[in-house]
């Protein structure tokens, strides 16, 4: 493979050998090597203003990260090869860590492969390219998931809100295979399905893992109300754990109707019920009826998608917060979690520690979550690391 | 009760309203209220400048934290009632979550009891003051711990670095029972003793419990070096969940003797070697011997124990882990644990990046924990949280 350089102005290559992976546009030195003069998805070898070689790189010149960081070794570009090699490597933390075949592969930029996101579901994958650079090795990308894994099934999840920006189009597509509506899953010692066609990402949530396998040695024989469902990978767990009653809020029908049949597959058809409709909207009628749960757990989607949303994003969440500690009982417990990385960990629990004391009670923090082991955090890149999980006790104030 | 009134300047009472527990000396409104007008130790109703009570705090005047919040109800003072009510609620948080009577019964700010510490040890409480206002209640703390545990012994280890600020002479007394050398305790499932009279602190570390307890499904079959061992936290436990070899390494040879015992009880004396010295002059050592581990633990003592330590402190964290990643062989796993509260975590994952930078090696974190449940954190007081530990992958650098 014959690849053209692209040099990088004096001093942008700090980053990259710091270990960061992405190269933005204002960046390269245009001049030398114009970033107009590449096709998306090119290969190229990153050099610094000396000429010095950092790696070889995948381009988009149309982005603002314009180029991310493939490998640091010339002899190994992105191919079936580099991809079999990598996958090999996640693959072997996944199995330290699982014992089940259920878990996310690949977390993009953590495992060597950004813009590539891979889960399984026993013997079915699901991939989701969100990056042009991963876009022109799919085939190999197909291959290399056969030869490391053999998967019964592939589907392209290639419907993520970042391919437009790449300039790629959006589609689902069983590429191998064939799929049904609803996987099996399991986690933490639960069978479970989910909409891998139709749901939300790849049709399950993976990095809350080890949070929910906390929650469950807390619910036997409790009350629990499961905000922002979707199908129900908290609330099936809690009814697998033995509580006595689960409550799935949702907007989405369909979610809680999977949400459902997760409840069914754990014999917890009468301890659950299903509540469609805004999260916010529905807590207020619960406390206007007095209802009271146990445990309480509050896991929306990112109320913090971009650095211009965090206030509102923040207000959002001491809303949303503040109605759940309001449905607990005297001691109760509060799951609170957030997806937003720009979301600082101090921010959230300053927001739990102001809900608390707006309704005059004191909280302990008697447990902290983040992300589970396959969605490992690679140290030099902090967007890598977005999921939080407090575990409050809510008790009266003295 | 009658209890005299201390006045805070205007301002002064946000924190306190905002949940945090303590009063600094500058906070007082001197000219209403003089401290030099308090006995240590002295109970007084905390106001706010317009008169508003706050709630009840224990007093010194010769310290900067010359207050502490006991409660926010006047009509109960720091008493027996009190004391027992805050164990009972402590006591019930602690077995929601362990199922074995060995933990840290009562942290501090975090259970509402500021200046006390309790750990246990099955049926032995081993107590630390280190305030002036705990220690004048020291009597009433015996009356509940029996009232409330039934314990066979209790030991004060009322040898604390903060007593001497706070005016109060240091001693090590067993005020009930009788107290073996080593104290039997349990931890995930591990059978361990602890000197309780002689080691540091309490004698043990309850707070890396479920750090450890995620280092047990990483060892099986593994060659595991524990710096900074102390007695072998985490090396017998290691040991315990099959690990080839444990080397631990501490300063002292008393604490390795321990260790050795606490290895013997989990059957693991023939895969266990003690190393007494210099943590960082043996890792040299092991370095120069080209010793290969496939997991090394760092957990030293405090490197920042004051904010004018910081710099020198992050650089000793760089050093240790730099010289624990030489040790590692190529698909290696390191768990660098601090309990600095001075160290922030985003610095601390600097460190480690840095490090693996520096060896040209790839780091993923796949795993990072905190102080365990019976070390809650106190949402308004930042410095109840101290612990961090990471789980890293260190690979390759392709």
């Amino acid at each position: 493979m014959n690849l053209k350089p692209l040099t990088l102005q004096s001093g942008a290559d700090r980053r990259l050998r710091g270990g960061h992976l992405w190269i933005y546009s204002n960046e390269v030195d245009n001049k030398v090597t114009p970033l107009k003069g590449f096709e998306p998805g090119e290969q190229v070898v990153v050099q610094d203003a000396r000429g010095k070689p950092l790696g070889i790189a995948t381009i988009n010149p149309n982005t603002l990260i314009c180029g991310r960081l493939l490998s640091r070794d010339l002899s190994h570009p992105l191919d079936r090869s580099l991809l079999v090699h990598r996958f090999n490597v996640a693959k072997s933390l996944r199995e330290q860590c699982f014992d089940q075949p259920c878990y996310r592969v690949i977390f993009g930029d953590s495992d060597g492969l950004p813009g590539l996101v891979v889960d399984r579901f026993y013997d079915i994958f699901v991939v989701q390219i969100s990056t042009v650079g991963m876009e022109v090795v799919q085939e190999q990308i197909i291959d290399a998931l056969n030869k490391v894994f053999q998967p019964q099934a592939i589907v392209l999840r290639n419907d993520g809100k970042m391919r437009a920006t790449e300039g790629l189009e959006t589609y689902i597509e069983v590429v191998q295979g064939e799929v049904p509506e609803l996987a099996p899953l399991s986690e933490n010692g639960v069978n479970l399905v989910a909409p891998i066609l139709t749901g939300q990402k790849t049709g399950w949530f993976y990095d809350h893992r080890e949070n929910r396998a906390r929650m469950q040695t807390l619910v036997k024989g409790k009350r629990v109300l499961d905000l922002f469902s979707y199908v129900g990978g908290w609330g099936a767990q809690a009814l697998a754990a033995g509580a006595s009653e689960v409550v799935c809020v949702d907007a989405s029908v369909t979610a809680l109707e999977v949400a459902a049949e997760n409840a069914r597959l754990n014999n917890g058809e009468t301890r659950f019920r299903g509540l469609q409709g805004d999260a916010f909207d529905l807590c207020k009628a619960l406390v206007a009826d007095k209802e009271r749960f146990d445990l309480v757990i509050v896991d929306p989607p990112a109320f913090i998608a971009r650095r211009k949303d965090i206030r509102n994003g923040e207000r959002a969440y001491a809303r949303i917060n503040n109605l759940a500690m309001r449905l607990l009982g005297r001691d109760g417990t509060l799951v609170s979690a957030s997806c937003s990385m720009h979301l600082a960990k101090d921010r959230m629990v300053d927001i739990l520690r102001s809900n608390s004391r707006e309704l005059d009670r004191n909280a302990q923090i008697f447990a902290q979550g983040s992300q589970g082991s396959d969605h490992p955090i690679h140290p030099a890149i902090p967007e890598t690391e977005y999921l939080k999980a407090y575990f409050l006790r809510v008790l009266p104030s003295n």
